[in-house]
């Protein structure tokens, strides 16, 4: 195998470097290799790699790529879970992870300036050195850059307080497969200018814009936050307690829910003084002002007593609230110490359907044999739900049996209005629920507009929208 | 002038009859009249007005309508401020006014389900009966639909912490031009499911579809409020609080701030002793938990008098509360005994340019010898510019003039990076300046987006989409 697969690649591969330049483009094995995987369990070779450094390096790759029809995938960091930015088509594979200069952190408009290769935490960085806050909070959010947040509208724990990716993008300037440049949005915190573009390319999945730039709300920092955990001796107990804080008008940034399958491997990894007794776990965050959030956590707690919580522990100062959001982040590698692959499924549910949802989880395990740990954002009903299976990736049978057991799992969800992803994306990964899910004429509408911007269909073809 | 203006009317007005039955098909002029306004200056008289009582009605009119190519457009409670809902074309004037039922509130889910004519205010007090919370509240929340909000994605004072209505739509039952029926989304606090549909119905100004249903996302209802009010002898020093409130950490429920025209008329109208002294005037609501709100208003009295407040005045529960709220909206009445005509424009500025924007409208107020007054949504950059205008309705020359200074304002707007509209819409008012403000390739994807879901181009002709 040379440097090119697919017959008569040599030739535009010549033509694509001598329009975008030798440095950024590649056609090694090993980096065309290293660029056609996420963290999802698909891989596929690109014709070639191109690293962007500019907005103008994505205009001269899509123009090149739309005369040509040449597929184009474009990738951020490359940490996806649903295999989103695997090239599937060959082609092109557009990184603009090097694409990574902050622009601006302007707390006097309420606005941070990014490339779209930033990665999230320095950016969250960035504006926390100024007193101002990004809120989106995606558990990979050291990895992750900035542009694959918006590509995929990325949530994470502080959602139920602070909303999704969307609701903090402002403006972005995208480069569109013909290599027309569009500036939609700006720096103000209000725009009722038109039909929402903005919204159109959030969650887009890079099939219909490269995004080269994108103005983000910040908002003020709370000063201070302090957390409470509880143990509950059901799961029932610890949904219920939910709807009560929720019902009392609190508004917590964060509410974090974890049933008792993943209990269990986390005091097998971390022993068993880590998390008391209780078949379930809560976390919940409040944050606010520093002179009244500590009487506030008294009133919370006086109300989780109320509702059966057990092994109730606060954190009330940084240093104690990141230990939590570990041991939080703890119970994902625990379930990897089981040697079994976790297929993470970010499935939501309404939220009156918790119980529900970790009832039926307990019959999939019954009926398939594949152990299912649920937990995450209780607020939301947005309840990560893994099926833990060994070689999903080397054996056939196995792989079959799972991929059964999500069929499962995902017409169970479609059934019970839920939605089959609420923050990681379609990609391949769910791709063949997802006309389940929508429906027919939303279908046709996903096509209709994905042939208005993209007529040519080059940007990351073969994924949800066919 | 008979039933129908037009030629051929006649014939097909007895088809709708048919289709749609006699009982919902007006053709009386005092009826049609009535229909084709809202609260700006403009009227227009379609052919006959449907009033539709269920979805099957709006599916019988766009389907008759679709075949026939004629002109629908839709209307709520008709109370917009930019002509949005005023049938320019003529044709069918559909109102979904009288599909007034709030189906669930469900704060189980978190949920509420509403057709589009219930009014806003009715769907909050059904949603607070039960402990829980719908934030968007224009100043029309007593008189407008909540299709309305939706198709204009409505904001309001609460919207510098809560958001905008595009925040709260979580579903939406569409019935589309050709009579096809789109359920997108569903009652799921988050959901990644596909492109964002949603968002592209809200804020289209009726030209996409026409909601026939929406699921709207409830929060828990905060436990308490407390306001502050403040002059300031300067505009300047106001803007420059509003700052440090929210570098200090802040997350107001409101932040309203009042140029010194608006104070003057105010004034004039309630007498000098419920406005002191001052050229500026803020407004700031905190909400929160009853045992700490009251030390947290205390912390924050504290930064306002050290950034130059005068008078503060604190308003501790609900009747204080509502007093200052009803005083902010007397500021828009007194403008009106001013005997002038308001022109409100709802534009927006980065936030660090208020004042530079209250500058530009006191020399806007010098060269065009018409009085502005500045009010409204500080924290956002959303303030209402309000051209006092004599016979704008009746006077041609004088219209002339005042939209001329329409012109320079708007210019200076998207020099400035502002937006034309953060809240109203664009409707008739703002579609001259709308091309310049969102450029030509934004505009060529506006009209691909309409191309595919109204290729007849039946919804709402006329408006900012051609």
């Amino acid at each position: 195998m040379g440097d090119c697969e697919t017959t008569g690649v040599g030739n535009w591969v010549d033509e694509l470097i001598n329009s975008v330049g030798s440095g950024k483009v590649s056609t090694a094995e090993e980096i065309r290799r290293e660029f056609g995987t996420d963290r999802w369990h698909a891989a596929a070779m690109p014709d070639a790699v191109v690293r962007a450094k500019s907005r103008e390096d994505v205009v001269a790759v899509l123009r090149f790529a739309n005369e040509k029809e040449i597929p184009v995938t474009t990738r951020g960091a490359g940490v996806g879970y649903v295999g989103g930015c695997v090239p599937v088509e060959g082609g092109i594979l557009l990184s603009v992870r090097e694409m990574d200069q902050i622009i601006e952190v302007n707390p006097a408009d309420g606005v941070a300036v990014v490339e779209p290769g930033v990665i999230l935490n320095d950016l969250q960085e960035a504006a926390r050195e100024k007193g101002w806050y990004y809120p989106p909070d995606p558990a990979s959010l050291k990895e992750c850059s900035v542009g694959g947040t918006i590509a995929n509208n990325a949530g994470g724990p502080r959602c139920v307080k602070y909303g999704v990716t969307r609701h903090y993008v402002l403006g972005l300037e995208v480069v569109l497969p013909n290599g027309e440049v569009l500036e939609t949005g700006g720096r103000c915190h209000k725009n009722k200018t038109g039909l929402d573009l903005i919204g159109m390319f959030v969650g887009s999945e890079g099939m219909l814009g490269v995004i080269t730039k994108a103005t983000l709300r910040l908002i003020p920092h709370p000063e201070a936050r302090a957390m409470l955990t509880a143990t509950f001796p059901r799961f029932e107990t610890a949904a219920s307690a939910v709807q009560s804080i929720l019902d009392s008008g609190w508004q917590p940034s964060g509410l974090e829910i974890t049933d008792g399958f993943t209990l269990q491997a986390a005091r097998s990894r971390l022993g068993p003084e880590m998390l008391p007794d209780g078949d379930a776990h809560l976390i919940v965050e409040l944050d606010g002002r520093k002179q009244t959030l500590l009487q506030d956590l008294a009133k919370l707690r006086e109300l989780l007593e109320s509702v059966g919580a057990e092994n109730l522990e606060e954190a009330t100062d940084q240093e104690s609230c990141e230990a939590i959001w570990t041991l939080r982040r703890e119970f994902s590698y625990s379930l990897r110490d089981t040697g079994l692959i976790k297929l993470n499924e970010d499935i939501v549910v309404p939220r009156s359907k918790l119980v529900e949802l970790v009832r039926f989880a307990r019959s999939l395990q019954d009926e398939t044999g594949i152990p299912v740990a649920c937990f995450g954002h209780a607020g939301d009903g947005n309840i990560h739900t893994n099926l833990m299976v060994a070689d999903y990736d080397t054996d056939p049978v196995a792989r079959e049996k799972a991929d059964e057991a999500l069929d499962i799992l995902f017409r169970w969800i479609i059934e019970n209005n839920g939605q089959i992803t609420g923050e990681h994306g379609v990609g391949i990964a769910k791709k063949r629920w997802f006309p389940d899910a929508v429906g027919p004429v939303s279908m046709q509408i996903h096509r209709g507009l994905k042939n208005t911007l993209d007529p040519k269909g080059i940007l990351n073809p073969g994924k949800f929208i066919v």
